[in-house]
């Protein structure tokens, strides 16, 4: 079982990804706000590239029930209804909702990997459950961090190297790359306090200074989630395993 | 003093670069290769992004005294006098010669940061020469991992780490973005043997299999030049103040 870690999205192109298993990883705070909204009862997430786009298909696309979310460098767009902050992403809001979902690296991250055969979302909330289905799935697979405007960004990068060994504590076959080592090896040098972490990354200190310590505070939580948010139809959904649990049940009250 | 690792060429555009000070690194092998052939009296290295342009300046621009040299995928070109280990380089063979040179991550990745104010290159052979050079200048620079295939290289960003610890022992004032403290945790985590760890990344495994293992070793050697290569006028020759060194004797005898 093969793992490769890509820090950033402009390492690889669209076509790198078809046919692979992919998970895109960006804690702060897009993978975070997927979970959230899904393990709150959301129908779906509809991830875009572009602010343009998000615009357009929020016109009625996806039925009546839509909600138009996500920021531009940290902050909420003019004329959209949530912004990026998984503490919005309420059930009260999102139950039973399509959201067309558009973040300043981690939906592009998303979009980018759209090849892929499986393309799943990964934070610390829900890390534990990724790692058990990826294992379950036995695949080699690609960590494509979203990084920070295409540069590094630790917090993804720890994720993901603890999301690597996690993994490896139930398969003994894994063959990592050097970037998948280096991950492995950031998240032992700097994981122990996860909330210590992100407040001292660069996004987590932009974050701070804008007043978002108590989302910092839940995107460091590890495992509050069980659910995988799994890339279908150019939407993001619960995968069928994780599809017994609110939103369905929520759907079949609604029918 | 702020310090930024970009772990690979793609992440900046040539821009990006205008009025930087930039270190280039390249541990395998072109950085090390560089430092050898001025450190054993090469006039100048003219660091090329393409083969075919190498082809083109070797034709006489830079005088009757040239050689070229240089890579593709670890193997040297065909027609080309030159491969790219360090070894090659001797005395014999390069003193007062301009070398034309072209590899597949180094020297695209140096012709990349041209527009740099001051742009250095830097191996584990001359990581202390050049740590003292940059604390001399005091300024904030970027330090430009060649990476492999434009992704992730374990040993450049090792000795991208072991460059900023060995300013941290000069200056005290430095300020560390994600990259850099990535990096300088990486040289802590894998870097107490340079020549295992060498040896062990993708890199280093595909150049043991193509028989390179004396290069490998000759790579790891700590501080065994004091050069620092500087790139001006679109070649790269010794810094000034290491212009009193083998070079310039030779030129002075030579005229």
């Amino acid at each position: 079982m093969k793992i490769n870690v890509l820090f950033t999205p402009v390492i690889a192109d669209d076509l790198y990804f078809t046919g692979k298993t992919t998970v895109v990883i960006d804690v702060l705070r897009a993978s975070s706000t997927i979970v959230a909204a899904l393990q709150n009862g959301a129908k779906e997430i509809v991830p875009v590239g572009t602010v343009e786009f998000a615009v357009k298909v929020s016109g009625g696309m996806f039925g009546g029930q839509t909600l138009i979310g996500g920021e531009r460098n940290t902050k909420k767009i003019e004329g959209f209804a949530l912004g990026n902050s998984p503490l919005e992403y309420t059930e009260d809001v999102v139950a039973r909702k399509s959201i067309i979902f558009y973040t300043t690296n981690g939906t592009k991250a998303i979009v980018k990997a759209k090849f892929s055969a499986g393309l799943f979302i990964c934070a610390f909330n829900n890390i534990s459950a990724v790692a058990k289905h990826l294992a379950m799935l036995d695949n080699d697979f690609e960590i494509q961090c979203a990084g920070r405007s295409n540069n590094f960004s630790m917090e993804d990068t720890i994720c993901a190297g603890k999301l690597i060994s996690e993994i490896e504590k139930i398969k003994t076959d894994l063959s990592l790359s050097d970037s998948a080592k280096a991950s492995v090896a950031l998240s032992k040098s700097f994981g122990r306090s996860i909330y210590k972490m992100l407040s001292e990354t660069e996004h987590g200190k932009q974050l701070l200074e804008n007043g978002f310590d108590d989302d910092i505070k839940f995107c460091s939580k590890l495992n509050i989630s069980e659910i995988v948010p799994y890339f279908i139809g150019n939407v993001l959904k619960l995968l069928p395993e994780n599809g017994l649990s609110l939103t369905n049940e929520k759907d079949n009250i609604a029918n």
